[in-house]
């Protein structure tokens, strides 16, 4: 282990790097990659775009002091260099295992993870706050920001664009173009990218621009030991500026971002170069591993994998719920050619490729850009087409206002659906679609319905599709379809829950409910297994599938409290504001006199873990139900 | 007033402006701007802002065929001659009055008004779901997207220009350019149209361009008719592509957006070009209404005001909350250089006007990005900085994410300031801030407070100054401090509600409470002064100012429901996952055994009015809260 990465081992801060030459620096970058293929294929994680960042990070640390310089990384997942470049070689095999290193960037995890995140776009913003905060102490260090092609097509990227543009204070903006986000990056600037990434590539000392001595302070001698070290002019001429340009910025690019020497040279010869930067420089995603650079898009996010095979295991079993939308959705639009679908990046993810495939002119794919795929949704459900929008629950928190002010204030029929609702898993706080319940449910005419396995998300796609009064969203877990439970069906109504009834006892013949146990999509088979285990017990407990959490359904609560003095709430979701709450009110302003028992996440965030694991951790699995039910059990009936 | 507006008066919808010759149309703009005078003055709106979009909209309409062509206005307080060129003459002077026409386009109230809007940078996203909607149904509507220089630079415009130039579609964007939006316009982009502005403005018929022949679909007689009638080239030469022609736009432009026959020319020259165009028309806020051409923003939002006057008269007594956050942040700023503040192009509507002048180097207008704004902030709390970031309750639901995602996920120590929360009165419900309680009480980790009037608001803005462990939101309602509760002060304790007491009995002895009152914010007053009037009939309601809603005073109400068996909660905020729930919540997880009336907004959007009606009408005034107590009272305690 220490012959492999005996460069690597002995850097514990970037300022390590410093003492490197160039030729030990490729070393370092050749070992931190072949660290990335080892560990990554143990744990599983984001591959291609770490491959596509090695050379480019080693360059911009050796050539930053840092600390105190900072680096803020758009979304970690392209920054396990960065975690290996600042000491954390010894524990990168704990990468996105419980108790382990983050797959993102963390501040509580080490002090040069100087900003974390997970959402896109951030980066910008937050290192322009980095440098207003260092111009308010007049302190001297050098803030970078490092964001993708992708990402920096997000509005919240541009906005902060614009403000660093106007505010001229010294900020290095690193585009790391691979022109992909997850998927191909879209849209009209992705284009300009090419067109930029179509220039001479910057790769000698050729020129010496006027601009940039101007740029570099100090009286005439350093200028002239900025030219003896050779400082380039990577700027375009005059007449062709760039859109970078024209809004404040110096444009230097593109440049090979896997060529280690010449980035060398162009993050030494801008350390000192005043006011906002922005540099180009072009990578591949997968770089130095082949099938990943083929097929980046398939190796982005990887389960653990055999590093020698160069191919990634069969996933297992089960149909993923994803999958089963995507499949739905092309039913419905067969027959109806006003189902189009909306994604913010993320075709593969929300289950929308066969989609794009098959109904490519009914498909939008906006990029990152949550904002715009919400009201472009209601424009066209206000033109009157029937609009699927399907964005992960975590990320529609950045739609939230378009959801409120552009659909819900104006009843537009826009359907939404929220991949990846409840804890995801690995990812962790910055992912798990932990609020949507509440963000969604406080908005007034939003209706809300969450499946219990595929079949019943199948059915609520067609029932959507039907739908045209008002708006609808759809929540469902990441993961597959466990249609573990009875299969007897019900039709989808708005506002009617599905009663599953208490196992073993024929339906019909429920004389006896010792507790009602109402669980809300995910919770539904937990809640079943639970009912099982309590049945065992003796203990009847009649499971009922929420199915809408808004409008719920008050009636069938109304007439099970006559029958039953205990219910319990399952959700996977913050309490507040939560299914549980609304229950509970209703319980309380009704005076239903039934005792409540209220299961859902804390208030707090939860950290990364395998789904199952965090599940029982907070509560919201069958033995957590059980216990619930059996504290609860032969209360005297409040009334 | 037949006579006055002769020719207004004749038109129902746009389509009848296709009767009216140049001559007639230049007279037609006359009435709109003399109705829009008439009107203001008597019912107060916005009328810079209106003053100088009449050419443009007159010449927009008079080139369309509408219905079905479509327009999307980017907020509507640039849209009365819109209203009043679809038939709303009638009707004009009930302008923003309860039960009138609404400030902002309205779906509900006009079929014409296709999409409304209060939040800037809808348009470009809205406008092109419609067009995605034609392409899909086949039709051919031309749909046109109005939207501000400050609206076209946030986040979300962008996103959908990025889209738009992609799409390739049939959409013209038309951008409003009168340099502000309410106050100066900031930001890169900001100078980036001054460049623009300074080219020569287009205004003959000098040029043709090839790129506008071949973007007009049809065989050669149609082009030699296009040419025929002198359709022009506004084109900027090839070699210096605007930033719109960059990602996939034809920019035209500028022209003079008072200019009608020019505007006409152009817009008409338009009407069968493809693909997405940019038009850039240049502005003068106030036009035609001299002092609000000298200070628009002054006479950007008035009140009833006399027109022959020229002056606005002066504001009714008492101090705007609004200007005692400014001065109290100053205060503080003065002690603490660490202090700075962040707006999103609303520095008069936050107070900070006066922090702007001075602290100049600790004052940042990031324009209309809201996204941007909480994320910078961010970056300047992990800085080091006390970041006060002052946005309005209704747009800080634009940055819902970046709070969530890059504030308190960090624990980061940003101080976020709403004002105009809860009921706003006349700007309806695009601008309420009736969500916010819920939507920021479901972050983990986020405190947030609200005072119960200014002398109290500046002592939570100096108890924010201190407070560096984690974020925390305070909540104001729009409008002058009412101080006429009794003046006796306790300091302001994280976490602890302030008893004001029983009107009448001395603190310390009130032996017997009959109701607690836990009062939220703007609804203590209110709450004074029911217990007031309960006092005349011999109840004893205690009031409490919760100060808190998160975390909120749980310790006390323990105490309080030892000696009283009923608690009524009020709050201005949706009842999902506001405070009444938490309330509730918490009594009945541990078994207070207490009464509790909530009383809340209801889920539903609340129109537009004068804020006593809208309480009123909602439940949320004293008498509701006596009414509250009274029905309440002597029920049996619940155990």
């Amino acid at each position: 282990m220490e012959n492999i990465y005996s460069h690597l081992a002995q850097i514990v801060n970037p300022l390590d790097l410093r003492k490197f030459t160039t030729a030990e620096l490729l070393e370092v970058a050749k070992e931190v990659r072949q660290a990335i293929l080892d560990n990554v294929s143990q744990t599983g994680g984001h591959l291609s775009s770490n491959l596509g960042t090695v050379e480019l990070t080693v360059a911009l640390y050796a050539s930053l002091d840092m600390p105190p310089d900072k680096v803020v990384w758009d979304t970690g997942h392209q920054a396990y260099p960065h975690k290996l470049l600042t000491g954390r070689l010894p524990r990168f095999d704990t990468l996105r295992q419980h108790k382990g290193i983050s797959g993102f960037l963390k501040r509580e995890e080490h002090e040069l993870d100087v900003f974390g995140a997970g959402h896109a776009g951030t980066a910008v913003s937050a290192a322009l706050g980095f440098a207003a905060a260092r111009d308010q102490a007049g302190t001297a260090e050098r803030v970078v920001a490092v964001a993708g092609d992708a990402s920096i097509c997000s509005g919240m990227s541009w906005e902060a664009l614009n403000h660093a543009g106007d505010m001229q204070t010294d900020l290095t903006v690193v585009l790391n173009d691979n022109r992909m986000s997850i998927a191909p990056n879209v849209g009209a600037l992705t284009s300009y990218f090419t067109k930029l990434r179509s220039r001479p590539l910057v790769q000698d000392m050729a020129q010496m621009a006027k601009r940039i001595i101007q740029r570099i302070p100090g009286p005439a001698p350093r200028i002239a030991a900025g030219l003896r070290h050779g400082v380039t002019h990577y700027f375009a001429p005059e007449d062709t500026g760039t859109i970078f340009e024209e809004i404040g910025f110096e444009y230097i690019g593109p440049v090979d971002g896997h060529d280690l020497p010449t980035l060398l040279e162009v993050f030494r010869n801008l350390r000192d170069v005043k006011g906002p930067l922005f540099v180009h420089a072009i990578t591949v995603k997968g770089k130095g591993y082949d099938v990943a650079e083929d097929d980046s898009r398939k190796w982005h996010g990887v389960s653990p994998f055999e590093l020698e095979k160069h191919e990634l295991p069969a996933k297992a079993g089960g149909v993923p719920l994803t999958q089963v939308f995507g499949d739905a959705l092309c039913e419905v639009a067969a027959d109806d050619p006003k189902v189009v679908a909306i994604t913010a990046a993320m075709p593969d993810g929300t289950g929308l490729n066969r989609f794009a495939k098959e109904y490519a002119d009914r498909y939008h794919d906006v990029g990152i850009a949550e904002q715009h795929a919400v009201t472009f949704a209601a424009g066209l459900a206000a033109g009157g087409m029937k609009p699927f929008c399907a964005i992960y629950s975590t990320f529609l928190q950045r739609g939230f206002d378009q959801v409120l002010h552009d659909v819900a204030i104006q009843h537009l029929p826009v359907r939404f659906v929220l991949d990846r609702a409840g804890l995801v898993g690995d990812d962790g706080p910055t992912h798990h679609g932990t609020f949507d319940l509440s963000y969604l449910g406080l908005i007034p005419g939003l209706d809300i319905c969450a499946p219990r396995d595929g079949t019943e998300l199948a059915e609520m796609v067609r029932f959507m599709a039907t739908w045209d009064k008002g708006p609808v969203a759809m929540r469902y877990p990441r993961g597959t379809s466990d249609d573990s439970l009875p299969e007897s069906r019900t039709p989808v109504v708005r506002g009617q829950a599905e009663v599953l009834g208490i196992p073993g006892v024929p339906r019909g013949d429920e004389s006896r409910i010792d507790a009602v146990v109402w669980a809300v999509g995910s919770m539904v088979v937990p809640a079943w297994k639970a009912a099982c285990a309590l049945q065992d017990q003796g203990v009847h407990a009649l499971v009922v599938n929420a199915r809408w959490v808004k409008p719920w359904d008050t009636a069938l609560l109304d007439e099970l409290s006559d029958r039953c003095n205990h219910v319990v709430t399952v959700e996977e979701n913050v309490r507040s504001g939560g299914f549980g709450q609304q229950v509970r009110d209703y319980i309380v302003e009704n005076g239903l006199g039934v005792r409540h028992t209220l299961l859902a996440l804390p208030d707090s965030f939860v950290e990364h873990g395998p789904q199952p694991v965090l599940r029982k951790s907070c509560g919201l699995d069958a033995d957590s139900i059980v216990e619930a039910v059996l504290v609860g059990r032969g209360s005297s009936r409040l009334a």
